[in-house]
């Protein structure tokens, strides 16, 4: 018998014990090791995506582990292989992935949400999600290879190019992994973060940060670029505050890449779009190649995932880690340890 | 002497005699044949825009007129030339001038708004701004390459291609020539419209239309995408019914181009444009291959002038016409004919 976390009802997580089946055909069976708690976790926790959410639902789709057995029909994986999970499942047939865009299928399967995700100790899934991990990689850093994915999509959309001046607002996990990305791309980027400790660690990172509270934030960009404004702002904040800066902060022809959700109307400043002839675009998950770049750049330390992860809890104290992230933006990035021993899981 | 039509205060036109000297280095005078009424000339004559506008103010930026006398340093012009112009001085300096998009210079001189304009007799402009019309083209007509140009730049902004759905919000003069300019790069498209003389008329131009007040915009676009969405949808309404409309009817990675302008801030469904990775392009005025694009579209007959030309009015009635123009949408564009043959103005 094998341990999940379970989400029940707003604000109450388990963990109690899961059955499994062996893997049908297509399918793989993992051994979890690490899974992140992400801010879409946090939304279902507080009860805020219960009219999509089946109880008990096990939460998770940030994740590293290794194969431990293989369906029917499934070639080219085997027992120990290291993978991550890109956790779509998309119908084929709708408009969207018709016309080549199965990760924002009319009727998306987002495994994690709509279906069970990976915080267990066993976790079955279709072998076509699977995205190989390289075996120098530590299991842990793997674990932020699908943020980094989300940040690669977003520069892409973006279409970031190098030289560039990029302004991200909002410095939480997604934010710093798209400043990071945008810079590997030779973008020169700064952070505009309220959150002192999110500030300091972007600072560590080698980013120069901004405080809107107490910084004209325009005026700082009208002097860094001469003027001109920003070529590029994401807006990762979620918040009616972020949209203007991420709005006013752009040059003529800037782009805005809307990352945040949010989720009632925003007034947006639709002058400005017209008189700079601004662009805005939204940007949603990730395809394949966006979660292969992520695996490589993770890999390499171009994105430290050591220093984004914050704390590591064992899958028993998950539910209490999750009540500790409402605390605040002191923490950057939780991962959950699904590895037991006893069970003999293998990381 | 000549006469020029004059914006003095809120609401207040009146026909004054106005004296010219001669031309200058590079500079052209011109003697204006017929000049386009525009939405902004109606706004700058609502006293909207007198915090940019100095008074006495002659009004008109969309125009056709001969050449008079030609200053020195400027080649390639002579007397009886006919011509439009882009009434566009920009300073060449700025960031946006020096990235390549003049016309959006941090400091433009949009000649008829911040400099004197073309409903007069005789209009002296630079040399930079003539574009030339062919000798075929009626110049009654050709005033409607200024507002074409605008539709042509939009329809680039916006990307559209052969085969693509395009929904235009909004019937006016610019929305109709977006339409027009639409279907003649291969796309096939539908007007929203309140006002029923302005479906009319885009009908009798083998347009479909759709009544926001009394149908349901986006299940039609529903039916006739096969669920799929709009490509593209073009705001040109400027109401804030016409932002939602044109977001909600685009399917997956459509394109909203941002025509009208929206002088407040508007709620905008954002999470749409997440969730189905929308693209929102602001576009504004144009530049000279635009310009033309637009002589050949409306000397060919793509764009059917004289269906959009509801009526022309001598110069001296130009004030009454700006007051009739007050009452409503029954009228698509009017004229000003600024020769006067006891001036020895040649057309």
């Amino acid at each position: 018998m094998t341990l999940a976390v379970r989400y029940t009802s707003a604000r109450t997580l388990d963990t109690a014990p899961a059955s499994h089946s062996a893997p049908g055909p297509g399918e793989v069976e993992l051994a979890p090791a690490f899974v992140g708690i992400c801010g879409t976790d946090l939304h279902i926790f507080h009860g805020d995506m219960d009219a999509r959410v089946a109880t008990p639902a096990v939460l998770g789709h940030e994740m590293s582990g290794r194969v431990v057995r293989v369906g029917p029909d499934v070639e080219g994986w085997q027992a120990g292989d290291a993978v991550t999970v890109m956790p779509l499942r998309w119908d084929d047939t709708c408009p969207a992935c018709r016309s080549g865009h199965q990760h924002v299928c009319q009727h998306l399967d987002f495994i994690g949400i709509d279906s069970p995700g990976a915080m267990q100790q066993r976790w079955t899934v279709p072998a076509s999600t699977l995205v190989r991990l390289p075996d120098s990689l530590p299991l842990d850093r793997a674990a932020l290879v699908e943020p980094t994915a989300v940040a690669v999509h977003d520069v892409g959309r973006a279409g970031v190019a190098a030289g560039e001046n990029v302004v991200v607002v909002g410095g939480g996990p997604v934010g710093i992994l798209i400043a990071l990305v945008a810079r590997a791309a030779g973008a020169d980027v700064r952070v505009v973060e309220l959150n002192p400790h999110r500030r300091s660690l972007a600072e560590e990172l080698g980013m120069a940060t901004w405080n809107p509270a107490d910084e004209d934030v325009p005026a700082l960009v009208g002097q860094w670029t001469g003027d001109a404004g920003a070529d590029v702002a994401f807006e990762v904040s979620g918040a009616a505050g972020g949209v203007d800066t991420a709005v006013e902060v752009l040059g003529v022809r800037g782009r805005l890449c809307l990352v945040a959700i949010h989720p009632r109307p925003r007034e947006v400043n639709l002058h400005r779009f017209f008189w700079r002839e601004l662009t805005l675009v939204g940007a949603r998950l990730y395809d394949r190649s966006d979660f292969e770049k992520a695996v490589a750049l993770v890999a390499d330390g171009t994105i430290p995932a050591d220093r984004l992860i914050s704390k590591v809890v064992p899958l028993t104290q998950a539910p209490a880690a999750f009540e500790a992230l409402e605390g605040g933006g002191d923490v950057m990035k939780i991962l959950v340890d699904c590895t037991d021993d006893t069970q003999g899981a293998t990381v």
